[in-house]
């Protein structure tokens, strides 16, 4: 398994978090999510590398924004 | 139409909005409602006056605190 991790901003309360978890589990390959809207952290676990960009792009797509931390 | 304001803590965002609005429209009678997570304002319409404390269970059961304003 592989985990990369991403720093989210925007995000303020436990229904921002369930927006962005449920956005970024359905990247293929991601088999599980953690994100805090309190540090802003998240991080994306897999079998194989996943691709940054679609992480990304479903964490835009939940209305927020990401950088890949570690 | 009868209006009635509450003052509501706890919310942080358009996610908190919804989840206050979807509880508090199905309290009986009330055929209206406005949310804003910045003000904290509530506004509650109705055709005859609602059950006040319905309406602030309601809140609570959304996960915030309310309090008639006005």
């Amino acid at each position: 398994m592989t985990t990369i991790q991403f720093q989210v901003s925007g995000m303020t309360c436990g229904h921002c978090e369930m927006s962005v978890r449920e956005e970024v589990q359905e990247v293929p390959g991601v088999t599980g999510v953690e994100v805090s809207h309190q540090t802003g952290e998240l991080t994306v676990a897999s079998a194989e590398p996943v691709d940054e960009a679609a992480v990304v792009a479903a964490v835009e797509e939940a209305g927020y924004q990401a950088a890949r931390s570690a």
